[in-house]
């Protein structure tokens, strides 16, 4: 359930064989190289150079261990932009990039799909049947380095083209985007500009239809490789590795078209810049937030359809955050168990050895750059023989979902209405909340079937499409909505009869009015659970229904019908605690408030502890319970597992 | 007195004729329509289509209402800008910018200067004699979004003849800049380009001058269109709808060709942005700063020549500012009622409905989009009534003039010299401190006469003219000058004889030195009326007069000369106080500190009160005074309004 | 040994002889002028106007002055821009950058080398044999408005040749660079590229040699400038005035091509601009941090090889930092008097007059715009009195050597790992905790003999070079390698055998693992000394040696093997202070904490004190000591000179 991220052409061959022998000494199945070493394989145009990957993948196969490879597109040569300049992408503010970094391409661009197409073809052919060859991982992190979105002619070009597909006359674009605003109107598609450099801001069903275009883009470039390893490599999978923290993309759609996903998990870098309050990110510089890699596994592991690798996960000090700091010692084996809990088929580290040049060359791995292993190969040795011990049953359905929704940021990005609104924060917000009550979360996207769920939490779902208000009808459990849920039609229109829209069949309220804030000034809310406060945004509601917690001026601030609840405001950590501890209890669940950083995971009838905090937590279990891993006192950064009683 | 802006073209035509009658019904007279809608009147090159227009024009016309037509330049369409590119700016990093949102065209550009007159002389051909249209606004918001400043060729071919008909020779203007320095001399006007994307800071002759150009250009497009309205709607008035806190144009020159002003006002969103003190922020973020809309009344009346209208007036939250709070309940009508205190002829708010889509989709109307009324309805129906148990008399002329400079924010936006210096920052505290002592302040510009005022108020004027050295000479009340008064000449030298140049008339001294501070680094001055506190600016005076204020080092930090005073510092609030008091008492006021939130406001013999903050406040009036509106005890967002004893 | 800078062509000729009098009775000995006078020499292509340098000339050397005379070629004419446009530089941004400032040419461009040829030559033909011309000063601030770097066509052809020279074969650069990760392998040296606008990082190796050979050609540059000086001008000096606080130009070879340095003293603004602790900023706004001046002096007197000017002396205000307060009276003084100390030869002050024109208006000079003298006028007359009572020793060797590394700041700008790694504040940290232990120090390149200092300072050397390293092995005194020191080899990868890589001859252990943390996490460090709070940096050793500090891990932090130290991590100044103080004594000298705001400096047998407190200080100094200058008891700003017994 281990593997590695191997680079054999950064390394000397003669030591690849030794390399090999110790991979699979320390316990690990997986390898997975070949991904950026285009210029490798094809050190002149057309001349391929196949000898060094047959015999690392030789190699690799003969110590026993299963290859993935990574098709190279993610780094174009020199010589193939010098041919094809086109290729370069165009930023936000109107200049061509250029090569030196990576993933210095356009998905737009015609000619880099048909290299595209013919360097993964050359590579199924070669390595599509090869018996050592698990699988394929396409490219590596689409939009990375902010690369979903450009701006170039050939962008401009396929986006009408999209448009056209999508509205069928403009007139019917005009009507979707209001271009009566500012006389926006367009007379054809070829009218339409990329929406960058305007004067004043785009408008925003312009801008949104474009993130939509740029997210399928990669789709749509993704299932090109797709398809041809599909047809050059029956009975491998495919996958590609996602990022955390990243919205630019929507990876559901992508997921359909893999095997699994895979995502890459950095939780140091990512607690460093996620707008997290200043404390957190300093109580958890070295152990990354609690919430952070159990967030990413529940959200990729939706994308996956259940099933999800972690492709790259952390071991030691990275080199791109603000700050990098070193992990707390036995935070690579917490952070494996943690994934495994949450369901990962495979715990790849990235990397096999930490590079002594280039751009990533601060980055540990598993092995420092003088070839002795560092301190995470050790923890890696003791999750192995842990695993040995234990075998662990497939993980069911979690009794919350959360409804994450990929369009949600881009609507928010395009008007965040207030500094401070932040989609990610606000879904991170429900989430962590959620778990600090030890209740296990499955994320969904909008439209995934709800049954079997004891409480859904919709942190915030601004475009209801019918398939997603049916999900909500269909939900046995009770539904929570967050503020402006509902809030615009698919368009990015106010909807007609106001927010919350399609949900106005659950729930019978109009919101009238919303406010943003800045920070420092809070308001009160009160209710049944005592008194809370609140800020950044608040809405006023129009309804008949009698609010369950009141804002200081009297009017609602939370209401309810039936099963359904819509909370109008951007809540509190406290508030929402109180608030979720009384609907998980309502519906049958047993929320508990656990230590800071204490967290819980379920895996069949395993339950797995995990302690982001400095401080030894004594455990919420019976005496008599059996554990399998640690007992019921657990040290910092330890991790405890035990069956459920 | 009320009116409204109304978008037909954004609504059913069905729904026009009961728009229409409510508009009526609640009391509106002015309603305004058009500007924008250029594409919707010429959608394609040539081929204009009237009818919709006609008929909104005629539905207004039919309930009763007066019509401002709006000409439509803020938005040319995209046929436009795609068949003559070059309208398109170009901003200061020298990046043309694209169609899609407003504002998309350089003032400069022939080309755009022909097409205006096309469609103007369009409009007013056909509207310019109908009955129903009271009057005109030309364009919309001039310099929004930065535009005020183009940087494109034919800007630069513009600025070179401007230079040309300004010097006459090259060596006057080499004079003139002192490009004897870092070897800057031009051989020909041909030879001097824009200044942007220089390598040092540019020359702030310069850049003075291109700022001067700028303003002026905008100016120069402005009258194209007033003499088109001018000859095809005898009798019919011209306006335009100027903005708030916004330096870059200057407004007096513009206003000589209007029939009188009109301005914008969104006292949140204006709070949020200028640097006020974050306590004050967030005090007054759902009123609006006290002053902020009082400033603007008293501005734009000064550039209307006695006459302004507010043409938007801020209706609920809007959809712009970093945070958009609802207005506290009673500020649409409290600030409906201190417009009209400060001389509005007319406040119209903006907008009627809330519309559900494009840019402005999150900007509050008087109803909502949903067709139902939205919470300021209300209050402009409380308004209306009031309105009619209360005949205004005409306002007079204030006891305090203020010296507003409109060239002072380009000076120091070009050398600033202290990262905090700000020119708006520092008239709004001259501002806003008489005001919090009862005083009524008229704005003036430099040169403007200033007999009667018992207190001129000179915040800072760097560059004095002949014209505004006689007003200062023929004032009869007391003069104080601010820091940086006469610290330029016109051409940006410091004035032979040093700082404050031409106001040596006046006052025997010369500012020998002057520095800036950081936030961090307060002094002590000390005077007869106590000790404060300044900081951010300081200057060393050299005079036979003795100081009436002395920094800590005993050097003197207010001079007096007869009923001239100059002031060497930046002054804290409290300072500034203390200072006007004491002028103010000299002058025969009676200036009273005032409870924080509470401002007053005479129009004739009428009083009007203004309560801003959240406490209840007991107005300062004698008993047995007559109320017209309210009582002496003024709850928070409440007005009063009595007759002077 | 006091000069000043005087711009004869921005005052009246009549005024010349006058000002040349005033200079020579005021005891003033040189006069800089001619720098930046391109378009004066000549006005039109071609036309050579000398006449009016000739008499400015004449005029200063009949008043008895000795004349300085600045190549003008950081100014190029517009003229010539215009007939080359390809002169102009390009900035990272990829924006072709204009006239209108200075320093607007790019160092690559072989036209404008041809135009410098052909100006530096007349103007050395003309002067060079001319007995008042004492020396020439090259081009000015080389590098001012961050111009070393330049990313234009020229440049790119010139960085291959440069890679081409120093590679000898592409393989060879692919090698250095590691181009084997993310496939930036290249074919040949045309394929690379500048390291600008790529789409993730570039390679590191890629920017520190583009950084390397941005400095080189502005060395190259230069010296074809030196070069034609020193054929037209035998005898007379030739020298370059560099800047404070700035990196991107590595000054040593520069300096090898001089016949001494200089550099530009703005105290005031260097301290509002470097990264200090706010309260520290506050505290010395109106001295200077008390180590600004002294640093540079020590700096540039190891670029001069022992021989450096102060070309400008900041004089008063001046106009370019964020904030620009007065100097405290007595600065003026103070700050000559320690250049003198420092083993300045000349001071010359900047400027003779303060201009009332242009960019540099609000810069204060000796005198005021209006021709009367400014304070520091008086304070120049004081040193003139007091320098003839004293005859200055030749300045010895100190006791303390500073390695610093022009390179380091180059690699840590490329990868600083930390958001607030800053090489400059740690190298100012170091070298202000010596001499606030009343401790001189010399600043000395790496491979400088280190020989007869008892403390050498390396606050941190990534590169270790045969040289340096050697210098080290053969230095008499205890050596203090700060953080990542050896962490580089020349080609910016990791060194094999881990850092610090060739200082591992010296210390035996191995820095297997580095961190960089939030301000805000502090950890303790324990040792003989004390316990002391560290942050920012920390890494972890492998070593039998053992600590002489231990994190609260346990861990190591400071280490030794006989005379050589390694600490790993970032000190704070307590620690730093702590430790400087045993090695000091240690090494036979007696550090002694002086109160906050007072430093010492040795010049010969003469002992200089400054104090740039706000608080008289007692001079720890023995009773019965001769003072030259001033006495024990030592008042804000003041200076004092004693005989050491
Ligand atoms: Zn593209
Ligand atoms: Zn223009
Ligand atoms: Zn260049």
């Amino acid at each position: 359930m281990l593997g590695v991220c191997y680079y054999p052409e950064h390394w000397p061959r003669e030591r690849w064989s030794e390399d090999a022998r110790r991979m699979r000494e320390l316990g690990l199945a997986y390898v997975r190289v070949g991904e950026f070493a285009w210029a490798l394989l094809e050190p002149e145009p057309g001349r391929l150079d196949w000898a060094w990957l047959d015999e690392a993948v030789a190699v690799l196969a003969q110590a026993g261990l299963k290859v993935v490879l990574g098709t190279p597109t993610a780094t174009p040569p020199k010589w193939l932009v010098d041919r094809y300049p086109e290729i370069l992408p165009v930023d936000r503010e109107g200049r061509r990039r250029r090569f030196g970094g990576r993933r210095h391409y356009c998905f737009s661009s015609p000619v880099y799909h048909e290299e595209t197409r013919r360097i993964v073809t050359l590579l199924g052919e070669r390595y599509g049947k090869h018996p050592a060859v698990a699988g394929f991982q396409t490219d590596n992190e689409y939009g990375c380095h902010g690369t979903v979105r450009c701006y170039c002619e050939r962008c401009q070009d396929a986006f009408r083209k999209w448009l056209e597909e999508r509205y069928g006359s403009i007139d019917v674009l005009n009507e979707a985007w209001g271009t009566v605003f500012w006389s926006q109107r367009y007379r054809t598609f070829q009218e339409v500009e990329l929406p960058n450099l305007t004067v004043a801001e785009a408008n925003p069903s312009h801008l949104l239809d474009y993130y939509r275009f740029a997210s399928e883009q990669v789709r749509r470039y993704n299932r090109l490789q797709v398809e041809i390893l599909r047809a050059h490599a029956p009975g491998k999978f495919v996958t590609h590795n996602f990022m955390g923290f990243f919205t630019d993309l929507n990876p559901f759609p992508l997921g359909e078209d893999l095997d699994f996903a895979s995502w890459d998990s950095y939780p140091l870098g990512f607690t460093d810049l996620m707008p997290l309050p200043e404390e957190e990110k300093l109580r958890y510089a070295r152990t990354g937030h609690p919430d952070v890699a159990a967030f990413h596994h529940d959200l990729y592991r939706a994308v996956g359809r259940g099933r999800f690798w972690v492709m790259e996960q952390q071991p030691g000090p990275v080199n791109w955050a603000p700050h990098n700091p070193n992990p707390a010692p036995g935070m690579v084996r917490l952070w494996t168990w943690e994934a495994l809990a949450h369901g990962a088929e495979v715990v790849s580290y990235f990397r096999w050895r930490q590079v002594p040049f280039a751009q990533e060359q601060m980055h540990a791995g598993l092995h420092r750059p003088d070839y002795a292993p560092d301190a995470a190969f050790f923890e890696v040795q003791r999750v192995v023989e842990e695993l040995g011990a234990l075998s662990l049953p497939p993980p069911g359905q979690a009794p919350v979902a959360l409804v994450y929704d990929p369009e949600a940021p881009w609507v928010y990005e395009v008007q965040p209405h207030g500094a401070e609104w932040n989609y990610l924060a606000l879904v991170f917000l429900f989430y962590s909340v959620a778990r600090r009550l030890g209740l296990d979360v499955d994320i969904v996207p909008p439209g995934a079937a709800l049954q079997g769920y004891r409480l859904v939490l919709v942190p915030s779902l601004p475009i209801v499409r019918e398939k997603a208000l049916n999900a909500f009808r269909e939900a046995d459990g009770i539904v929570l909505f967050g503020p402006r849920s509902g809030s615009k039609n698919e368009n990015f229109h106010i909807p007609q009869g106001l927010p919350p829209g399609p949900l106005q069949a659950l729930l019978p309220l109009k919101v009238v009015r919303v406010e943003s804030l800045p920070p420092g000034l809070r308001e009160e809310v009160e209710g049944p659970w005592g008194r809370f406060s609140s800020g950044l945004w608040r809405e006023w509601v129009e309804t008949d229904l009698s609010p369950l917690l009141r804002f200081a001026d009297g009017l609602g601030a939370l209401f309810r019908a039936g099963r359904y609840l819509y909370l109008a405001a951007w809540p509190s950590p406290e508030l929402l605690g109180a608030l979720l501890v009384g609907l998980a209890q309502e519906g049958g669940l047993s929320p508990k408030p656990l230590p800071s950083g204490l967290r819980l995971r379920w895996r069949g009838h395993l339950v797995f502890a995990f302690n982001y905090g400095p401080e030894e937590v004594v455990l919420p279990v019976p005496s008599g319970v059996r554990f399998r891993l640690g007992g019921p006192r657990l040290s910092p950064y330890e991790v405890a597992v035990w069956e459920e009683g």
